[in-house]
């Protein structure tokens, strides 16, 4: 993300070796017989000559997800109902409640059955989140906070007598909420003690919810000594709304969080109870229970592994959002690279104007984050599959896997996008300011994925302090998790590394390797955590451990996103590697490289920091990236038709009778 | 902007060095008795204990601008007139409605005279528009599209008949429509010769403007064997609706841009020009001027120049612009920090919760943040105050000045708080996404900055191609304007500058050292500047010049923000050393250290790659500029006062009714 990096000396001996390489590298690229074009045109757009031609068709199906039929389904049933359709323009109220019907269309019409799919198939689920997304955010938030926070709350903490009884409902957390145990009623009676216990932002909560999943501290008497004991946070289902008159219920107290800046298709609001009374059958009591004369029994033996094994249950939320973050980067990306293919501006004197995907500092606004798109979408169809795993086999290892992923991955993604959105507003000039071309419906609806879910500096600490505890566990012995893998089987190696031989390869055969590429990403996970050790080390003998932690916080950032890119970079190595048409393969490659190099590129300080890289080898590495950059901005038009998404969610909103639609059509030639 | 260099690894013997350096440099900094502090709270906050202690009447006196009251009674004005005040939630028509009427109340009304401040006193314009949009980002702009872009063209390019009878109107700028004149009605006739070549986003187009002032390539019948001249260029007055029934005139087609993602009381439409006929006198003609008998005259020999003088005069809108969005981005800063210093969240065990801003991360968002928001304030004020010089002496080397300056300063400061504003809406969390909060509203309005009056990315070309054209001159021995003077006096001096023994200096003095530091911005601006030269020589033997400048394009636009913030650093080390009380000087020079340090760490991997600072010097750079933040962190609070924002602006929006701002000024405390 550092354009400030720039090379500067071109006359160094090298560089000529380095274009000769370069030729001699486009030759491999291309197996078909090279287009020789007029000079003119070479000049203009720098490597069109070299384009790589490739089956778009096979890339595609490799692309495609197993569920995009299902996807073209919700789709199609939204496209053919215009009034189910969000306007452009529509004030919050409106919003809330055609998000409400749009909700009960999908369900009651479409036959779209999310609690089955969350239960039975979790992949499926999200893919069905995402294209409900595609229609509007807010219906894609509002079906998520329904079904997979309020659904998955029940079904996963819930046994079976609460999957038998409820599926309709609303979420909400609040640890500071106590819930205390009447022996003589069987009840439970949920109190929230001051102000700042209210929990706010709770989806569905301002209007249609009915009942809430509240997470509350468990006190029960225990005759003894103490009197009342905290048994740890556990999770109780709450109606908040009379079931015929929607009326909120006694004790029930709901604020209106109002206008926000985007999804106000979701009708967020603040809870407050006042001693309300719910059945003792309310508990969600999976991993801790009580009788009914009052005495507690749970299968964990402690608060903290109570709470841990609820959390670990939680996880489905920031699969589902990491997975639909990169959805939008690929509506964005897709707008944004066929706007730029199809507006010229300026040109050589006397000449036809060139495309604006032809300036240089287009392609490295757009190709890069085109690189990075294709990287998440291998990272996130991993992890949506592992989830999908641990949903049957419960595997521990790959248990600790997910939930440091998914944490690491919907931070990491979430903020990348979010960034973007606006970059391609940028790189639409004033058409990607017309609220018909989504962009800024895009940007504030996903705004806040950032946020919740876990804001993303909170999770990215808890990727950081999962790392530390695995480099504890490895220098004493236990087990190491397999996405860590790497750190046992080769952190030394990876640390003994920088040589001053190796420091000086510059060729491009050498630069496109992955191993030199995943070597250079792991190493400086590898030496970020080791330095984070001894700095935390060294800190907390004076400064406490919270004290410790909070002076490397910036390290300890960087080292969690240096190795969810690590992660993200063996995903796409990896997806490379196993593409079964060769043509798509070499397409895949060229793209990987660039999301590679442009990495190494951004970080280039801390590299030429330690030696890692020499001073020409750093030139010779701006170079490639450049002229990826080009060789992608050739094929950008193929691999965003790749994504294979459907011309109304990319091309306009689903209103299309909008006049300023029409015109901007008109105007850019779609 | 690089969050990812970090340094890794303290074991060095240096740090202790470091740490003592700092020890000492602290009680330089705290004139005051030092207040010895609890180890516990010196724990949690690292650095409270050496708070530096100022005068914060005398800071914000130094800060505020000298048309402060003309600010503060358009505030007043409408903060007394609820009915004016735009809601939380509005529609595009009714938003269009209400903007115009407060745009005629601050003219009828509050007496502003924003015409007669453009003649006689630019700043105080800048000054007023600024407080207008601090009411509605909309109005801000509807007042800049109505008095600066169209009265400033009839001003600036018209002559006194024209000053004389128009001060009603629109703006439009068409450079392929052409404008031919009719001798025989003494007429131009006014035509859009095809779609491309119609002009969008014309602001107040759509519903309210009633003249325009088009450009339009001036055709003359010349007698001769060409036939037909172009005369290049010229500005016309062309009525677009009837003056009594607001009708449409003939031959005009006028289309609503529609919906957009921000400021949406602004009406922008396009504008479609069919043999439209307007009389002689409509021609603005400062520049160039048609007698009765068709017979062309001109003060400027070519239409080059012609062009350029007509452009010259067309600055004040970017100048406008950068001071806007300083002003934006205080209000964004102060609502972040004074969020993040009220707004705890976990801490030490069984203490209570720290104040977000004393996690390191948040103070790596926010702090660089504010330095910068300081620094932008100086060099914003200094171009509306040139800006105001050339209005009246017409000085030709300060012309030039400003036209780079503004371009640039347009560029750098709007794209920095585009990106700014999202991260402000970060910091506050959830609470950040309350439309009530604005940050929102800011943002989307906002974002457009970007684009008009000149995309970023194409002024930022302007700056490089000002400064290539400087470099020439130097080496030719020509003249060289005001702020470019360094590179006459010693760019020389620069280049040689790196050495190895500077390279390893690394105490705290050294680096914070004016000279040190301006002395780095300014030989990575040489530096690119010379390997710039040498590369676009080299490609525009083979390639063209418009391909050798699409080859360096990254590299040209490294160049130009560069040497922006090389200005910048200037300005604000001369403002430093103005500030009269002692104490306010302390804290600006802390804030100007960081600043100055941030931006270098941020582009270390360029200083490291020359060897302009060794490793270890690059350490105790980053170390430097983590302890600064704490530093400035300590006084956040009183640096945001001194913006001496009026709370309605900050705090919350003028509709102050809303209960969601009730819940949360209850919720966080305000």
């Amino acid at each position: 993300m550092n354009p400030n990096q720039t090379v500067e000396d071109e006359s160094q001996p090298s560089i000529t070796a380095m274009t000769r390489r370069i030729q001699r590298l486009s030759i491999h690229l291309t197996p078909l017989p090279l287009f020789q074009p007029s000079p003119q045109l070479n000049m203009l757009t720098c490597a069109k000559a070299n384009k790589l031609e490739f089956d778009k068709g096979s890339l595609s199906s490799y692309m495609r997800g197993k569920y995009r039929e299902s996807q073209e389904k919700v789709l199609e049933f939204f496209k053919s109902r215009p009034y189910l359709q969000t306007p452009i323009e529509i004030s919050m109220n409106e919003h809330r409640e055609l998000c409400m019907r749009q909700l009960m269309a999908l369900v009651r019409e479409a036959k779209i059955k999310p609690f089955r799919y969350i239960v039975e198939d979790p992949a499926k689920y999200f893919a069905i989140a995402e294209a409900v997304g595609n229609i509007d955010i807010s219906l894609g938030i509002k079906l998520g906070v329904h079904c997979s926070l309020w659904g998955g709350s029940v079904l996963n903490l819930g046994t079976k007598k609460h999957r038998d009884k409820y599926f309709d409902g609303s979420n909400v957390q609040g640890l500071q909420t106590i819930a205390t145990f009447d022996r003589i009623t069987d009840e439970f009676i949920i109190d929230t003690p001051n102000d700042g216990a209210i929990k706010w932002w709770i989806g569905n909560a301002a209007v249609h919810g009915k009942f809430a999943t509240v997470f509350a501290k468990l006190i029960l008497t225990t005759h003894d000594s103490k009197g009342d004991s905290d048994m740890g946070v556990h999770g109780f289902i709450v109606p908040i709304r009379d079931l015929k008159t929607h009326q909120t219920l006694p004790g029930i107290e709901i604020h209106d969080c109002g206008h926000k800046i985007g999804l106000n298709g979701v009708d967020n609001g603040a809870l407050r109870f006042c001693s309300v009374r719910i059945p003792r059958d309310n508990l969600l009591n999976r991993f801790g229970d009580v009788s009914r004369d009052g005495k507690y029994t749970s299968s964990l033996p402690t608060i903290n592994k109570r709470f841990a094994a609820m959390l670990g249950e939680l996880v489905g939320g920031r699969v589902g959002l990491a997975s639909s973050s990169v959805g939008f980067l690929k509506i964005a990306v897709t707008i944004a690279v066929r706007y730029s293919l199809l507006r010229q501006q300026f040109g050589p004197p006397k000449q036809p104007e060139v495309s604006i995907l032809d300036y240089q500092s287009h392609q490295h606004k757009l190709m890069p984050m085109l690189a990075s798109t294709y990287a998440f979408h291998f990272a996130t169809r991993d992890l949506v599959d592992k989830y999908s795993e641990i949903k049957k086999t419960h595997n521990e290892q790959l248990v600790g896997d997910v939930h440091a992923l998914s944490a690491g991955l919907k931070s990491y993604v979430t903020s990348y996008t979010a960034k973007s959105l606006s970059t391609c507003r940028e790189a639409c000039g004033g058409h990607g300011y017309a609220a018909v071309n989504r962009l800024g419906s895009l940007r504030n609806d996903h705004d806040i994925f950032q946020t919740f879910e876990g804001d993303n500096t909170v999770l990215l600490q808890q990727v950081a302090g999962d790392l530390l505890k695995q480099y504890k566990d490895k220098f004493q012995g236990g087990p190491l998790s397999v996405t860590w893998n790497y750190l046992r089987e080769s952190m030394n190696t990876y640390l003994s590394q920088p040589n001053p031989v190796t420091a000086r390869w510059e060729s491009a055969d050498h630069l496109r390797d992955p191993k030199f590429q995943l070597d250079a990403f792991r190493y400086r996970t590898s030496r970020l955590l080791q330095s984070a050790v001894a700095r935390l080390r060294k800190h907390s003998k004076t400064h406490g451990s919270f004290g410790a932690w909070n002076r490397c916080l910036n390290h300890l950032l960087t080292l969690a996103e240096s190795f969810i890119e690590s992660v993200i970079l063996a995903k796409f190595i990896e997806a490379v590697q196993n593409c079964p048409d060769a043509s798509s393969r070499a397409a895949l490659k060229l793209v990987c490289d660039l999301y590679a190099l442009d990495r190494i590129w951004n970080d280039i300080g801390t590299y030429r920091n330690v030696d890692y890289v020499a001073p020409n080898k750093a030139k010779a590495i701006h170079k490639l990236t450049e002229y990826l950059s080009f060789q992608v901005r050739n094929i950008a038009g193929e691999l965003v038709d790749a994504f294979d998404l459907p011309p109304y969610v990319t091309r306009a909103p689903l209103a299309m009778k909008s006049e300023a639609y029409a015109q901007y059509t008109q105007l850019v030639g779609f």
